[in-house]
């Protein structure tokens, strides 16, 4: 029988030797067998459409890890015993009558079932039916999709709906991947058990806020999936607001996952909409067009192998949120992401007020507000930007902006950070669903998000365009310079 | 004539062959040089009542300054070019006649006249107005005077009133050489250029301060001059009520010396009043007994060389001190030092209050409040001490306290962090009195300092005895214990 306290588990993995199930699921999985958190009786049905037996996909396995996972942690004894808990199914998932073979597999039940959907989400819905068709799916299964759930308010609802049909909502772990990450759930203990920081996250402390997750590389080979969905979608819908979100939203009264799911759906209920008045002044969408990469020239994205030149898809977009509640109102949120910028960056600035009257040299003055700086990559870790006195002794008072530093790999003693997965795919075995997103907020995300498709489809302005190797187009800087800031860069 | 846009200063030594003189003053007026901070018209009369000429002086500097500048940082080319500015004058400083010599030196009188009396207190009254007498004091004259200034409010105000007959207020530098300590100074910085600070520094946000400056070291030879003093006005009427000042003091609306030093004085009249009633809870006097100090045995103080064995003088105080005005009412100030202590220590902490609301692991409530250490030795610097997510993904959302680290001579480019000394003569140079104590901080000190000592005196019970090697008497540790608080240790 199932043991909510035990995490011992059955999983199943549909999808198992695709990309996403190769390249990070199992690459996790492994960890967690050397991190000793495997159960000893927990299992592994490796699912999927390949006519292989468990012996040849146990060997795919195996490449895969070892192209996946560092040398120095690649052990071969533990990849073999890892690997003894794999076993292979082949199933066309559409097709009911294979799903019998599921219920064999697993015997009579012991430790909780664990379906992991890492399929494209039209497959969700087919494989929930499928599943309780075959009466594969218990009170207590825990079913684990992937994004993106739809590609707008409307079409999420109907794979809400269909899953919904099968499992109940605290059934259902929906990833994003940027949860597992150790600095966003560090934003948690940051926020909330640091008094020297929670009492001033408000707008009475807090000026403005910048959340910006950039990439260098470009579409890498997958134009045409990545045109049909656009920057908006692929990241702003998900990671970035849930960025946002964990920043913005109130304290909870408890760590559990609705309290936490909550204080989330608050924030995303009170951003303000953006209006066709308002797109000009709140909203930059760029493409990037030829330029150079890491000293390289590279093409622009409709000179991407694939592409089809008539595109508008946005490759950058840069937005001004606002939430408009006591806490953050007259605080915007400016928050921008893209591809082909200068360098893979993703960070989050808190940037609070400076102190009511000032007393140095006045040509210091700009200097006078303190940053924290939350770093998610490289080097996740943050600083806290600080002023001291400057040191020389013909220096006065002079000031000086001096870092407290905490890099979580130089301080920690762990010789490594998890991988995002590792933590997400241990939670899902202890049933924890905090740092997975609830229906609710997936529908506000996409409400918000689809209000801005739908001005840019309406006006029919193309994006704007930047060369690759620079930081979007020149309006996402006007749009932050006319409120009388700039993006931050490290001095 | 004297300009005071210029450092350029004829500065007289008095006391020139001295200890503090040898050990600290031509040292840092020898830094000075290195920085090229030494006014190329600069020059300096030692007088002492030593009879050798000019010749035979510099070469007791030049020894001196071996035997205390470190090896890399003498160079012979540039300690000759030093003291070239040197002139020497026998003088002894009660015969008004020899004085007449002083204008001869001086000349047509170019640069700034500064007066540096490193003698005993006793002798500024004298030197004050035999130099009124020979005419050699002009309004511009600046006039540098060591503690202790007196030895009780009393004997404080005779001198004061001494000097004060030849000199305005605004002419005279009172050295507390903890003020000219580069993390001192940057109390000011830190405080008031940082609105993270700046809006938390009160009685909402603090939940109490913890000063303790320790001393590793005995009497080291000057058992006589210790035995007259003790260590409440050897070290508390001054550095521990300076640096409680700065603070506790309120934001002054400039950096000019009387705004900073008004809002200091403000702080020393609000100090609670020490009375007998209140001597048992709020002071602990000791006096080490013989114990180990570096691993080795070492004697108790009634056991050194010189020693009176009847002597009750402390040689370790620790108060809690209250300050009562609108900004730290209910916030103590508890503050130790003590020689004999098992290291040498200096540092300033600040507790913060917990969040209002905790939510993380009911074991870990007690970690639940930031704290900012300022460290004045060693490794001058500061840390913060903040709460993350403990990294380990069986950790859950276990908290962990992690430094937030800036230590000056790592952070700063500067390869050397200058002495007191250095800084503080270099203000004089400069005319910048913003360091130096005014009469009245002087007084206020002496007053409260008094009430203790009085009451001491009127109860007739001896010091408490600790071992030389540990933190000083239990009593000490029971004071902050009943308040349910600890001093702090590094864990």
């Amino acid at each position: 029988m199932a043991d909510n306290n035990s995490t011992r588990c059955d999983l199943m993995m549909f999808g198992a030797l695709g990309d996403l199930a190769q390249r990070k699921l199992f690459p996790a999985l492994y960890q967690l067998e050397r991190s000793g958190l495997l159960d000893s009786g927990s299992r592994i049905l490796a699912i999927a459409r390949n006519k292989v037996d468990t012996a040849e996909a146990r060997k795919l396995l195996q490449d895969k890890l070892r192209e996946h996972v560092k040398p120095h942690e690649f052990d071969d004894a533990l990849v073999e015993t890892f690997l003894q808990r794999v076993d292979y199914l082949y199933l066309d998932f559409t097709d009911p009558d294979g799903y019998g073979a599921l219920n064999e597999w697993r015997g009579t039940p012991e430790g909780n079932l664990i379906v992991y959907m890492a399929t494209p989400p039209a497959m969700y819905g087919v494989i929930a039916r499928n599943l309780k068709g075959a009466n594969c799916c218990t009170d207590q299964t825990r079913v684990v999709v992937e994004k993106p759930i739809g590609h707008d308010l409307a079409s999420s609802k109907v794979i809400n709906d269909e899953l919904g049909e099968v499992y109940r909502e605290d059934q259902l772990f929906r990833i994003d991947h940027y949860l597992g990450k150790e600095t966003v759930q560090n934003l948690i203990a940051l926020r909330f058990a640091n008094n020297l920081f929670a009492s001033q996250w408000d707008q009475n402390h807090i000026s403005h806020v910048e959340i910006t997750v950039a990439e260098s590389v470009g579409i890498e080979g997958r134009w045409g999936y990545f045109d049909k969905a656009g920057q908006i979608r692929d990241m702003i819908q998900n990671h970035l607001l849930q960025l946002l979100c964990l920043i913005a939203m109130d304290p909870p009264s408890d760590l559990s996952a609705d309290s936490i799911r909550d204080e989330k759906v608050k924030v995303l209920k009170a951003l303000r909409e953006i209006t066709p008045e308002l797109m000009d002044s709140h909203v930059v969408r760029g493409q990037y067009t030829a330029g150079t990469s890491d000293g390289k020239p590279v093409p622009g994205y409709l000179g991407e192998e694939g592409a089809n030149k008539g595109s508008s898809t946005e490759t950058f977009v840069a937005l001004k949120a606002e939430i408009e509640n006591w806490r953050w109102s007259g605080v915007p949120f400016y928050i921008r992401t893209g591809k082909r910028l200068p360098e893979k960056l993703s960070q989050i600035i808190i940037h609070f007020k400076p102190a009511p009257h000032y007393i140095f040299d006045p040509d210091q003055k700009h200097l006078a507000n303190n940053k924290l700086i939350i770093r998610l990559q490289p080097d996740e870790g943050m600083s806290l930007k600080i002023l001291t006195k400057d040191q020389g002794l013909d220096k006065g008072m002079r000031l000086r902006q001096g870092p407290l530093e905490l890099t979580f790999s130089e301080t920690f003693d762990a010789d490594r950070i998890p991988d995002a997965y590792e933590r997400l795919l241990w939670e899902v075995m202890k049933g924890n669903q905090y740092l997975f997103v609830r229906r609710d907020e997936v529908e506000h995300a996409w409400r918000w998000v689809d209000q801005v498709i739908r001005n840019w489809n309406d006006s029919g302005e193309p994006p704007k365009r930047y060369a690759a190797g620079t930081w979007g187009p020149v309006a996402s800087i006007a749009m932050i310079t006319r409120d009388g800031r700039s993006w931050y860069e490290d001095a």
